[in-house]
């Protein structure tokens, strides 16, 4: 099958790669770690030329040898590769934004091969407190076009990560966001507070102690806040009840229960109703397993998992784009 | 003036001396970055023996030529010295604490010199999420004798640092204490996360960011809770609301905010009452003040600084255990 298209999603510290083919089919992929704030150094010839850009040689690492193999392919491009410390800025769009039509805004930037990469847009809200996303905004897409049209009115999805977003849509645009820098905080703390130094981590999976975790951030002790309740993961192992293992699942737990039982309440106060919305979560498939868990006992009671939701945004931005032949597109 | 105590106030990260004469009063004070983890490395010999212990090591740069003018000289330690990764462990005494008591509970290590070092026991609240404290108890002692017997009752100390304690009293008792990890989160975002990457650090207190911060905390933005709050203090330099310099004294502002917020409800909430309690500060000038502008924007009517109530509570608790003659204790 004859690929039409080369996406990437590059963010801060990695870049994905995917070969497609006709309706988006995933013909390859690839996971280097060169996100923008990690490119790599060493100097290469690039298509004749010696070449130190960082971004080039990323890019060429990534589907160098596929462009060598198909060299009219078009190249799309997702993430922070268009924030202003990335390859080249691609100006946000404000909410409500239209997600389908993203595609009609992408940035380009040449590269050394001649190529044009056409770069998704980020989406900004410009609350009192303003909110942006690189790259979400193209899962988003993505997910919208595999979910039955009357399902998005009563959604939420749910992008965990570093930066976690939780995403309100209706009729097609992104209409409110929130974000939770609940990942980088763990990994902060764990790697750099002294939470850390008692820490055991990259053992398996304790739901006994992340389970904890979310427990005391539902529960009355929870109400002090995250502040407080973090040092809980330290005392909580002087006085033997959790163990080094367990203080890594348990701060997890603490952390994410944190950010749901305030995602939960904002939800109840922004729709006036206890009622809470279905959730589709996108992402990594062991932090997604940890968020249903701990979703569930926030009260969210409907939780899927969406896949392939880059892959697909990109491929459907493209088409929209016209980077595809129409007759390819589906 | 003669000396009549060595009293030393040993952390985490630093080492403060005090050579005291009777009354308490201080005749010199040294400060050093010899906290328990960061002890000296480089041998030395002390008493006629090579060493290699970091603590001796410590110690002997901390008040050496002290004790080589008068060996007899009693010492006094209190905080993390005493702590499991301390020169000696203390046993923590439980809530309520009688902290007048503590000079009774002196927990001693023979140094290489031949001198007892007498290292003061921190206190634990064994509450559901367990809390625990080491240097703050003397420090709570040193303000307590300076306050009018009546006015304890409505009081909460306040001991702003990487970890802050508030602290309850009565009757001499530390009966219940809240630690917030706002000062090392503060420390590890602004040195390791995605929000130090545009901070300036180091300039002169930009008032105006950090009232900015406490205000967002206590606004309905703030009801989000502070892992999302968090994220404004970079988006709201991608809208060019805050340059770099104000981004660290928001996110200062910020975090202090969510703080007292929470310790404000969590008063209220424990007194059953909207009245809120006199604060004392104990601790660095420049915190303090920080602290002092946020208890105000968050409804502390009432706020006094203390001085110097580490040295004077170590006075207390070196009286109490015998270690000064009567004659000279006041």
């Amino acid at each position: 099958m004859q690929a039409q298209l080369i996406a990437l999603d590059w963010g801060t510290t990695s870049l994905r790669a995917y070969k497609l083919a006709e309706g988006g089919q995933v013909l390859e992929q690839r996971s280097l770690a060169s996100g923008i704030m990690q490119l790599p150094k060493a100097p290469r010839i690039i298509n004749g030329r010696e070449c130190a850009d960082g971004f080039e040689l990323a890019f060429d690492e990534a589907c160098g040898d596929w462009l060598d193999a198909q060299p009219d392919l078009p190249v799309i491009a997702c993430g922070m590769v268009g924030s202003a410390q990335g390859w080249r800025e691609a100006t946000y769009r404000d909410t409500p934004a239209n997600v389908a039509n993203l595609g009609t805004s992408l940035q380009t930037v040449r590269s050394l091969r001649g190529v044009d990469v056409h770069i998704v847009p980020g989406v900004i809200q410009r609350s009192r407190l303003p909110n942006v996303m690189r790259g979400e905004e193209t899962q988003v897409l993505g997910v919208l076009q595999s979910l039955a049209h009357e399902a998005n009115t009563d959604l939420l999805i749910g992008l965990p990560g570093s930066h976690s977003k939780w995403v309100e849509v209706a009729d097609g645009c992104i209409v409110h966001f929130d974000t939770f820098m609940t990942g980088e905080v763990f990994a902060v703390l764990s790697e750099h507070s002294i939470l850390g130094r008692t820490q055991q981590r990259g053992g398996s999976f304790d739901g006994q102690a992340f389970d904890r975790g979310v427990q005391v951030a539902l529960s009355a002790d929870g109400d002090i806040g995250v502040l407080s309740t973090l040092f809980s993961a330290r005392t909580l192992g002087l006085t033997g009840e959790l163990n080094g293992a367990q203080q890594t699942d348990y701060l997890s737990g603490l952390l994410i229960g944190h950010e749901l039982s305030a995602l939960a309440n904002a939800q109840r106060q922004r729709r006036n109703s206890v009622h809470l919305p279905s959730i589709v979560l996108i992402g990594n498939a062991q932090l997604c397993g940890r968020y249903s868990r701990a979703l569930d006992a926030c009260g969210f009671t409907q939780v899927t998992l969406a896949e392939q939701a880059t892959e697909r945004g990109l491929w459907q931005l493209a088409v929209a784009a016209g980077l595809i032949a129409a007759n390819l597109s589906r």
